[in-house]
Parts: C-alpha cells; structure tokens; sequence
C-alpha cells in the first residue's frame, strides 16, 4: 500500500504551533498506521528537534502570514504561507490530505483557488458529522462555505453529503432538503426549484425536514444553504452550551439532595456532554476540492488535531473523494 | 378603563374545540380582569350550555372551514371561516385581538389581507420570545412568516422586534442581524444591505451575532429573514428535545446509583424542561397588522390556551402595537 501523506498546518488554530506538533506525535504514536506521512507545513523554533526522532513526520517550509483577520481573498497573493502552501501541495498531488485548524474563510478560499474544484463540481462546500437518534450520523452539507447559493449548487451538496454518510458507514443514504415545513408548496424558491433538480436526478431524495428533525434517524444527510447550514450547526452548538449551564446553575440552587443526586449522575452527565459534542463525530471536511482537505475547530487542543490528521487518513485510505465523483 | 375584547378561534389546534372552550374559561375564571370579554368564534355543539353562565364569554358564529391542508391563498375564499371571520373582527375593530391555534399559513395570509397591514409596515413578521442568560428574555424576529425578504424588511423586523421587546419590559433594547460570522464582511448580501439599512436609522443596533449567540444576554432583539428564523427556532426545539431524550436514555442505562441520583435531581430536570420550553416565554405574535394577533401552538391544551389569551390581553392593555408605529 503506497504512503499516505497528510499536510498539516503548523500555524492554524489558537494553540498552534505547540498543540500541531504535539498533535501529529500523538496521531502518529496512537492512530496512524506504519504508512501515514505528516508534512508539518511552517516554521517554528525547536520544531527540527522535536520531531526529529519520527521518520513519519517531515518539516515543509511555510510561513505564518494568515490570521483571523486574513480576509479570503487575500490568500491568493500570500504563496508563501502556510495556507497556500498546503493547498498547492494538494492540487500537485504532493500531499493527500490538508489539515489546519486557522482562519475558515482563507482556507475555503485556498481550498476552492489553489487546490482546485473537482471536475463536474461547481460549488465545494462544508460537510460535517452530527448524531443522530438511534446512534446513527447525520451529515450536513453546506455548514457555511456557500452563503449566496443557486438551486443547482443542491446537487453538488447531495453528491458531497452522500459520499460523506457511505464514508461513515451508510449503505444507502437519503437525502432530504431542510425547510420550513414539510409539504411540497412549503418555503423558499431556492428549496422548491433544488428539490425538483434533486427528484430529476436518480438520489435517494426523501423530501423537506424541518428544523426540529435535525437529530431524527429517518434520513442521514441534510441540505441546506451555507448560511441557513452555518445558522443551524451554531444554533444547536448555542442551545447545548445554554441547557448545559442552565443545568449547573438549576443544581447550584438547590438542595443538598440535588446536589448528591448530581454527583451520583456525574457520569451520566459527563456522557451527555460527550454525546452532544458533534466534533467528535468526525472530521469537517471542504468537499468538492482536488484532494481531502480537513478543517479542524479553531481551539483544538493536541488530541483533537491528531483526531482530524486520523480522519484525514481514513478519508484518503477509503477514497472519500471518488465516492462524490460516481 | 373600556373593555378588552379577545377573539378566540374556537376551531384551531389538535385539541379543538374542547380545549379552545376550556381555555377560554380557565383564562376567566383565573387570569383575566372584569374588562375582559372573550368572542368565541366558531360552533360546537352545546357550547352555549357551557359558557352560559360565563357573562364575559360570548358565541359569534363562524364555521370550520380551514384545517392543515388548507392553503393561505384560499383563506380570502372562506369569509365564514373562523380564522376569516377573527381577521375581519380585528380590521372592523369590533375585536381587540384574535388569538388561534389553527393552521399557521392560513392565519398569517387572513392577519395581512384581511386585517390588513399597520400603515408604514411593508411586511408584517411573526415575533416570539425566548429565554437568555441570565433570566433575560430575547425577541426572534421573523420566527417564519416571510420566507423571501428584501433588506428593507429587516426595518420593519426592527420596529416589531423594538416594541415586543420594551413589552416585555426591557428599557432600550439593543437589536442585532444574526449572521454567520460577526465581521463586517461576513455574510450574504442580504444581511450586509439590512445592516446598512438599520445604520442609516436611528435604532439601538449594535452589529450582527451568530447562531451560537441565540441565548447571550448582550442583545435583546434576533433580527433575521422568516426562512432563517424558523430553521432556528425549530432547531432549538429539536436540539432541546434530543438532549432531554439522551439523558433519559443515558440513565435509564446507567447504574442504579445513576437512577438514585437521577430521582433525586427529579425537581432539577423538571426545571430544566420549563426553562428551555420557549412557549412560557410570551405568546407567538403575528406583528405589523391592524390588531393584535396571536398564534398559540396546534397542540395547545386549555392552560396553554389561557396563556394566549392572557398575553393578548396584555398586549392591548399596554398598547404593544402603538410602539411599533414610534
């Protein structure tokens, strides 16, 4: 089996560079496999010597030129960071997979620009892991590359959302677009005219959803706009944290029975938590593009980048990308 | 003080009309002051028995014309219908305000053309309160009447959203365009024009806000086209639901010190539910027509009936729609 080679980062994320490095150790000494290459993307004091005793991990000279404030379009003319970099390596074929955990909007514009769209596709878009009931996933497409979206863009998301659920294990994914009702004369223009191009195509097309079925087990991938996607991912992101804090506060106020009864479920709570948290349900890919490119959440901390260079592997490993092209 | 004259949809929601009749005398019987009249719209058979010897209720005949499936378009064809006739009442004045359980579409269609609009309102929005941080409340404006919507409209989401808030008794709310990132260059063209639109006027606005911002308690007024509104809402709902269904499933799994644990934080996660149940907040009002409107949800049971009819009331009472016209 030839090498896989996962590009990673260095400066993405609010604890990089350290959290990157310890990250691609920890991924190699726990998660990858004999043939899985890191290529550490940036400079950094001391790095030579830190990584020096992995043969899997390699340094790619990068510089650290895109922060929050980068604006996307700015990318194009910044060739020597880190960003740009990583997705020249992936449109060359250098690397198989992209990983960083820095500014979205730049690595969306790197991805869609330098990297390149996949042929037959014309709007690469967010694609993210949520559960569902029952112990199932759901993916979302778009979570937030696409905020003006045409209805045609739908069956790009459909194709990208359904490589995505057969990645995770789903036979025979259906399909649904997210509305705001069920019925057919229900919503938008946009989701009216995407919801006819979808029938027109041979998917497994089950209808509208709504917002409140966004956890339900009865279809697996939900479409949506890049900002309507974006809107929900962060609304229910919004609400657990509420109820969350709520939960301690209720318990804070009340009696020492409460309180006993709260420590008793620790646990349970603690599972609850994990439960909820989506970002372990998967990587956040940029599909659409040439090449697996992961967008890993702004605070990763060393474990949570050593979980995105593992998706990465597992992506490229179960060709993730020619799934979208059938 | 003059009479205040609430219609009630006698025919509306899951549980009509039996829950409408009971409603109607709860809210009498323990919410409602003397000046209160209740017009029950609508038929049912022995209802005059049963409301006779309330003198604040009375019966205006109205038929059972419109269910789930009717269309908002064919609302204007059913001028006997309960939900044509409330509309009328409110445009005529012979009513203060109209509350139903009935189908959403229907109503929303009977508030603007037979109601008709408040002048100087271009498109009437359906208002909702939720709970935030802190015990603060928060006004979602458009919750989902205007699934199409043109920057301008977000001016008029802006004086619904301003008066529902101040009747909820904050001073000088601040309001804010949900968005899917908070920098000025963030988002679709729709939400940049809204921006401008409520720069240029005088409004305490104080920028845009994200999904996961829908509980913070440094704004008090979510502004948003009806499509995005109702997505977030419902996805609120569904996330609310999903929790609570987890940690059900987590403990009945769990250790029986777990269930001890659980049975003992009992008053706890009964707290929990009424803080998340955004139906306690205020009622679900359709604002910018002539009249207060109110839609109760489908599935009310009589309190939650009483409820409605009890925030109308106060609605009229504090003039909430005088404040939209400042």
């Amino acid at each position: 089996m030839p090498n896989i080679r996962l590009g990673l980062d260095l400066y993405g994320g609010d604890n990089a560079p350290e959290s990157t490095i310890q990250g691609a150790i920890f991924a190699i000494e726990n998660y990858l496999p004999e043939n899985a290459e890191i290529h550490l993307f940036g400079e950094a004091e001391g790095i030579g010597e830190k990584v020096a005793k992995y043969k899997n991990i390699r340094v790619i000279k990068a510089e650290n030129q895109i922060d929050n404030n980068t604006k996307p379009i700015q990318v194009r003319r910044l060739p020597e960071s880190s960003i740009y970099k990583g997705c020249l390596g992936l449109a060359n074929k250098e690397i198989d997979a992209f990983i960083s955990a820095g500014n979205t909007g730049a690595l969306l514009a790197g991805g869609t620009f330098i990297s390149g769209r996949l042929p037959g596709i014309k709007r690469p878009a967010l694609a993210l892991a949520l559960p569902a009931k029952n112990n199932k996933i759901k993916i979302l497409v778009d979570a937030g590359a696409n905020a003006e979206v045409k209805p045609e863009f739908f069956y790009d998301f459909a194709r990208i959302g359904i490589a995505y659920s057969k990645f995770m294990g789903t036979e025979d994914p259906k399909i649904a677009i997210m509305n705001i009702g069920t019925e057919e004369e229900k919503g938008s223009n946009l989701v009216k005219e995407a919801s006819k191009i979808l029938k027109e195509n041979n998917l497994n097309y089950v209808g509208y959803r709504e917002g409140r079925d966004i956890f339900n087990d009865d279809y697996d991938v939900a479409l949506t706009d890049g900002f309507t996607g974006n809107m929900m991912l962060k609304t229910i992101e919004g609400t657990s944290y509420y109820i969350v804090d709520e939960l301690k506060e209720i318990i804070n106020r009340s009696s020492i029975f409460t309180k006993i009864g709260a420590l008793m479920m620790k646990k349970a709570l603690k599972g609850l938590k994990g439960k909820i948290d989506y970002r372990q349900y998967g990587g956040t890919f940029f599909l659409g593009v040439n090449g697996i490119l992961v967008k890993a959440h702004g605070s990763s901390d060393p474990k949570a980048i050593a979980n995105a260079l593992n998706v990465a592997y597992k992506a490229v490993e179960n060709k993730l990308i020619d799934n979208i092209l059938i």
